[in-house]
């Protein structure tokens, strides 16, 4: 279980009905070929039945091909019935930011790549509003400006969809995009997208919701991370914040201070995805720890 | 305005429409007859135009009768439109808990109480079950035991209700008490019945909040102390808690770790109430902090 | 890996260097006597290259004695060079709680343990001064008043050690007791005594924290629970609480918002030890997360 | 006292020894020149006998020079023993942001500046390293690269105090900049440099905080924001933020999670201090809070 910081790795992402003796059925699928485990995550819901696991393997261990080891894992899954799926530390995802006008969590996660916190690529930016273009540029990204009324959001719509195919994009991260998506780009995109939305939820769905914070006169205000998914902000759940509020703000006051608890939740959600740390089941995250 | 632990004071809570000087009126109104102002804490709601003001004044400075001082300032509010109210410190406010049948708040009021972190007496503890009359035993406080069915609801919070006159009670605290108080009684005690929401209001209203929180699948349980008032979970909020938790826990272990928010939540609020630092405007709290 | 409530359960808790195949190893080993693995948590800390695990079985699946299981995993683990422990679920631990003259973890642990959160038998409190007796009497377990002079305090802190053997205790809690013990007595339960300190350590060792923390000006106090070894407040740390403080609070204010944080670390601290999720390695404490 | 966002205003800073009437003495001196007093913000400090106060008076009420009304301040200061200090909201306080190798808190100061979140300029960034000078070009500030070594290190500290007075500084801000200044340095900057230690102080002071709080095996880790004094790390502390950390992270993984307690504390305790909401007294801070 050795592993050093340069050490590339397999994850694989399995859950399953939980049985007796599935653990080690998988990690002896593993050990018998040879594979260093360096990490063996684990979750069983009592609630749900369900087991779920998070295995890391040693990838200079891999004596296949890559097709290969998931073709022999594919019919040892269908025997067991596990859902599955393999992710290797040495391809590095590319991500598409949505935004619209607000750039603390634009900044943030760009400057966070940068520094090597999050690992993948940013081949493009899209927005319905041109005026964080300056912002792309500074850190030398393509910025595609899809305007958006009433009338063109189908098309407009199409257009992102096409653009994000055409860079083969793995991950859609809603940095602030102020746009409901249609149901077909968020079943097509399921467990892609990444939204931050800007309250507690379940708590002020939908629009304002420091407005409404502030109306029902909340002692804290948070922000959410999840999944997109056909039903506005009742996607899975990756990651909450929260910061404590006093009497003394405003509506105007308490979207100053939610904006640190944003960039926080999306940053934590964003890079939970891109490590392979996260499993969904039903509209419920598995978001296991990170390993530094 | 110094002030020793022993000092004795009056606390005068105010609010009216917000004014070009205001406050030193009232400053005036109190150094004019020669008192000492210990602590004046203010507040200015731009947004609603309001101002709320807490002051504190040394007991020892009045001259007059604690009737006289407030007749002399009611007609001064009357002539500027003030709400208010006086509190004094060598007063201690009686206070009534209501149980059903989880005792983990009331263990917690108790122990403050007995510790003296709460300043408060407590003559009596209604339950509708009989549970938790041993606790009440073993502090020495009268246990009232009056069962609800839905015949009997509204005959037993007559009950209750004649209790609370009788008794002189000051406050109410509903320390998980499981049971809707009818409009008639929240009205009757409006701004006097602190109630423990086990979940992060406005998120999970109403039942099951934790077996709710369990299948949204959030990242963090919380718990809210509010006045009640005649629409359920939806009075005034006083305090709230959160606790971060993991996909590990069910909707046992998010109950269990939740109670460690619910009673700190419900005991800074009595706390807050007890020491006349908040006020209520609309459907929201000013909670000045405390002074130790 | 079906548990249910109900489920009794023997726990190992592993500790070796770290190397390939350890984990299935011991993975297989229980498996092999046909073990339902019901909970595996592992760790693997690649700065000091050692190997972490807790393995929680399904007692039902034993068939042998207790003691034979004990000694084959003794001859495996030797060959395997591994440091380890069994907790049965069905053994409820004996817990001695040491006190001095303050009550407010006292009655948080003893009202933990009547709700059944903490599951432990309290078969006597400790004290040098005879302040808390009430409380130890209130719930009904025997105070044992054990003043300490300068001179008197190793033939009292004999009579304690002679008490703790007497009653058959697994775990001392020093729940502030303001007593330094000598290394003799914390040698002998090296793991086996839990402290509080009154702050966030190594800030503010020894006496006098709050008055210090005061001083100092820092924005959060803080609380750690950790094991007791021979140099004071040094001991391995379990857990550790912070509560956010202004400039509004006197050392007498910090003291008083600092209970909370201290009661909360020791109870979960304790809850873990009972739970058999923590490992200590160096200075260091290894805590599984609680399944519940 | 309604103020509007656009509202400017002139802010005082006040501190004394607590006296019977200090207060409305203060507020008196305003009014009486007619001003409107917008907020009005206090300590009371038992423990050492001190008040402090925070007046926000609007500007447009100002009749004479600011000069004037300073002067006349000034007089009514001595008589009455304060220390003082007025700032003016339509001024933009010019900041010097000094760097060395690591990025985060710079990126942070400056996406908050852009953001309008902190409002100043920064006309220089300067560092003892080359490698931030691209995200200076970015943000298109100039960039003034001061490599230190043993013998340059006196020479190379006056072109940073030349370069500081030649650019009208207000206040430094070390956003980890990993030279030690002089007591010469911090000394004529008193109260007007702002360092961030990357440790919760006065836990881990000096170097390598983070590895050494791995070896200590603390549960959380923090960051602290201070005024730079000429004994490191031991400066008046503005704001500390912690974050929960387990035993799954090495020094690198503390290191990387601590980031984002650096970030947020720096920016918080900067902005602060530019919106003048901060007074010294000894070695604490009283720090008011924003009203937005």
């Amino acid at each position: 279980m050795l592993k050093k910081d340069e050490t590339k790795t397999i994850s694989f992402l399995i859950q399953c009905e939980d049985k007796k003796g599935i653990m080690q059925k998988c990690v002896n699928f593993f050990t018998d070929k040879d594979f260093n485990i360096v990490h063996c995550q684990q979750h069983t819901d009592s609630y749900e039945n369900m087991y779920f696991m998070r295995l890391e393997l040693d990838l200079s261990d891999l004596k296949t091909s890559r097709k290969e080891l998931e073709n022999e894992f594919s019919i040892f899954a269908n025997e067991n019935n596990l859902n599955w799926s393999a992710h290797y530390s040495d391809y590095t995802p590319r991500v598409a930011i949505l935004v619209s006008k607000t750039s603390h969590c634009l900044y943030d996660l760009l400057a966070r790549r940068n520094q090597g916190q999050i690992n993948c690529e940013v081949p493009l930016i899209i927005s319905n509003h041109p005026n964080l273009e300056k912002i792309a540029n500074s850190f030398r990204i393509p910025y595609h400006y899809l305007p958006v009324t009433k009338e063109t959001k189908p098309e407009q719509e199409m257009k992102i969809r096409k653009l994000l195919k055409q860079y083969d994009i793995d991950l859609v991260v809603l940095a602030r995009y102020m746009q409901i998506l249609s149901s077909d780009f968020t079943n097509e995109w399921e467990g892609k997208i990444i939204n931050i939305h800007h309250a507690f939820l379940p708590a002020f769905q939908g629009a304002n919701p420091y407005q409404k914070a502030y109306e029902r006169g909340v002692k804290m205000i948070g922000a959410t991370a999840h999944y997109a998914s056909k039903d506005l902000d009742q996607g899975p759940i990756i990651e909450q914040e929260v910061v404590r509020v006093g009497h003394e703000l405003t509506p105007k006051g308490l979207k100053e201070v939610g904006r640190d608890a944003e960039t926080r939740a999306l940053a934590k959600a964003v890079q939970a995805h891109l490590e392979s740390r996260i499993l969904i089941y039903k509209n419920r995250t598995i978001v296991f720890n990170a390993k530094h």
